[in-house]
């Protein structure tokens, strides 16, 4: 009984029977038929299939295609087409297509809607990229405060269709300004003559059009809402957050901070769309100033450049101990980082996971040591051998230290803590390394 | 208008009024509540808290505690106070709970449940963590086959305190095998006398409880689904996945990611309770084994022994060349790593990323040997300037090489590409880097 939609749709198409094909198409969800246009997308033959499909069904499957799809597809189709598209497509959806088109089609598309819709698109349209306000939708169920409890469900009968929920109802005044919300949950079991100010929720948790979209993620998520309002600085309802949209936003976030922890930069619509040049964009400035960070390793190799020429068999071991505070570092910094993202840690838990990271790093700096001294032992000078056991547990410790305070000092100062990358982490532990390893040795073998 | 609950508590609680407090505990959301207890606590003060509640806002409370807290609180209650939370408790929540007590505990709880709950808690609670078993719950709403609108809306009204949801209502037959699916927006505009089986979805998309629960959140997100049924093989109904689950599975699995990226293995619940023999654990097979994999650095440095000591100047820009391997090929890792899992990248997409790739690392390794050849003509013999730079570029384009390449290779193998951290990218890219950089040395240096 799973619907695989996705191969369904592959094996009609390629048995080519035009009359299945169009009633398979209304049992296919969109999210299948989008996924399949993605995949082997083709300009004028995914047209001919959009064509097969109802003007609702067509607006529905445009909004999940990749904006990249759906800027090619738009500008291929027909005026009078494209702006049946637009009054079909949820307000949330043909706003972000709106803002895919160039002026000359905007324009097109414009003159062909309805004043209100007209209006709802541009005011929609006109939130910042990241905002609440560019992920809010404005297909609400509303009442007016005052009404019955059965007067609301008549009402709530006749729009159902057109929303894109209706299971959180909004309470507005003469001025729409947003008094309460009610659910269809209680809706439904309360009494038909009950007055829904009696019913409704007054203590509103809200969201402001300007408010970063990650934002209403994290309160969705928090409370296990369906939907956020968003209203006006005079608490107007502008519209709502729904939770497939904060579910969205979830995995955009997730994304950037992954790409963060990499020293990767804000990639608009994924990696796969994304051209050569914007991929270089992203990418060269932290590359760059990593390179002249590693200078200082560098430095540090020729302040110790009478050490090396007279053991040079030192340099055997360089690598590993710089790569295992970097790695330890990295690993601590991961951990603060996304602890710190999930509200699992907050700003005041450094010192108690400063001292459980310490802890845990002599742990693992004396595992490591054992490690590589059975290593050392077969192969160097017995010297060297404690040099490099105590600068593995110096050096892991140094790391780990890093790794832990970073992130918290850069969201003491307001920045985000997922600058704190391995590869920045990773790179002040090389530099550290050097210094720790030569300056035992140096000690050690006598040598300065 | 904003709900600060969070805040509010904070003050009533300073303030003593026991009257307010009980009064204002109700108004507030559980999970702010729960915040507060998480933040300050303390087992007999959080106990007197629960108190002033009614024991379904307790239940709801609790449910939002962080695990180690449940148990602490759990294990100082009196039993029947425990046995009621469990009654009122939702079940996914409860099995949860019921996971974390010992034995004895478990059993004096279950002896005082009544048979359905005591039947539905060992159901749920026999699920294998991970699965989608184990994030369902029992508490779906659901009507007979046959029946007819108006009748299904009185059930409804009925059970309608006692559902997680009921917008999604299950159609089952008299064996509670699941026949399709009604929401309630099209209950509400149907005609009261429509038979259900005229107006159910027949298509239903369905997941089976030993599935992965990240599959669960991927099908959720993917056709913005409420909830979705889980089923056994013969197609009876064993409960629902909603959509806040989901968005916790979604977290929980980027953090699994996150942390792997930086090689920290498995970290049930969270950084903050975790002890630090359990988080050694996570970390140390992954440094050990990047221990042993550096020594092929080593290796390669000592291979080059008679070029270093006869130009110990070329050690100045060791660190930086082999960094910069190491960062690009982890930016390319993780852009291919976090793009295969959301499924912008499919397996196909492997060569035109890496032509893509490619094309962006030319640019990338020419912008940082330029960068360094300004820093190389000030500082070192003019010989040594075109080497650093052509190794800088060839560096360059084999770590993005590596990033790229092995995570699409893991996916292949069956692995988790999400295997291919930075760290390990690194330790490939470190070695290549030391071979590469002394080998034009070598080459143009004229020693061997």
């Amino acid at each position: 009984m799973t619907y695989e939609g996705y191969e369904h749709l592959i094996d009609l198409i390629a048995q080519g029977d035009e009359h299945s094909l169009r009633a398979a198409l209304e049992e296919i969800p969109p999210a299948d038929i989008a996924e399949y246009i993605d995949q082997n997308f083709e300009v004028y033959s995914t047209l001919a299939l959009l064509e097969k499909m109802s003007s609702e069904q067509q607006a529905e499957v445009f909004g999940y295609l990749r904006p990249q799809n759906q800027e090619q597809l738009a500008s291929h189709m027909e005026v009078a087409v494209l702006a049946q598209l637009f009054r079909d497509m949820s307000p949330d959806e043909r706003a972000d297509l709106y803002a895919l088109l160039d002026v000359k089609l905007q324009d097109a598309v414009m003159r062909r809607l309805a004043k209100r819709d007209r209006e709802d698109l541009l005011r929609l349209a006109s939130y910042e990229e990241g905002t609440v306000g560019s992920v809010m939708t404005s297909d609400y169920a509303m009442i007016p405060a005052g009404s019955k409890v059965d007067d609301a469900v008549r009402r709530l009968r006749q729009s159902a269709p057109d929303k894109e929920t209706i299971y959180q109802i909004y309470v507005v005044d003469k001025d729409n300004r947003l008094q309460g919300v009610v659910s269809l949950r209680e809706l439904i079991t309360a009494a038909p003559t009950e007055s829904i100010d009696d019913l409704m929720t007054r203590d509103v948790v809200l969201l402001k059009p300007e408010m970063p979209q990650s934002e209403a993620a994290r309160i969705i998520s928090r409370y296990d809402l369906l939907a956020i309002p968003v209203v006006s600085e005079t608490d107007v309802l502008l519209g709502i957050v729904t939770f497939d949209d904060a579910m969205d936003v979830v995995q955009e976030e997730d994304t950037e901070s992954m790409h963060k922890s990499a020293t990767v930069g804000k990639l608009e619509g994924g990696i796969k769309d994304a051209s050569p040049v914007l991929i270089y964009r992203s990418r060269i400035n932290w590359l760059v100033l990593l390179v002249f960070a590693n200078i200082f390793s560098g430095m540090g190799l020729m302040y110790f450049e009478a050490t090396i020429e007279t053991h040079i068999a030192l340099l055997f071991f360089l690598p590993l101990l710089i790569a295992s505070g970097g790695n330890t570092g990295a690993q601590a910094a991961t951990l603060v980082v996304r602890g710190l993202a999930t509200g699992d840690l907050s700003k005041s838990d450094w010192a108690y996971m400063l001292g459980k990271e310490m802890l845990v790093s002599v742990g693992l700096g004396v595992t490591m040591a054992a490690a590589i001294s059975a290593v050392a032992y077969f192969r160097v000078d017995s010297i060297i051998v404690p040099i490099v056991a105590m600068s593995m547990v110096s050096i892991v410790l140094v790391g780990s230290f890093i790794g832990v305070l970073l992130p918290f000092v850069l969201k003491r100062v307001g920045w985000d803590p997922a600058t704190a990358s391995a590869p920045l982490v990773t790179t002040i532990a090389d530099a550290s390394g050097v210094l720790i390893y030569f300056g035992f040795a140096a000690v050690f073998l006598g040598i300065s």
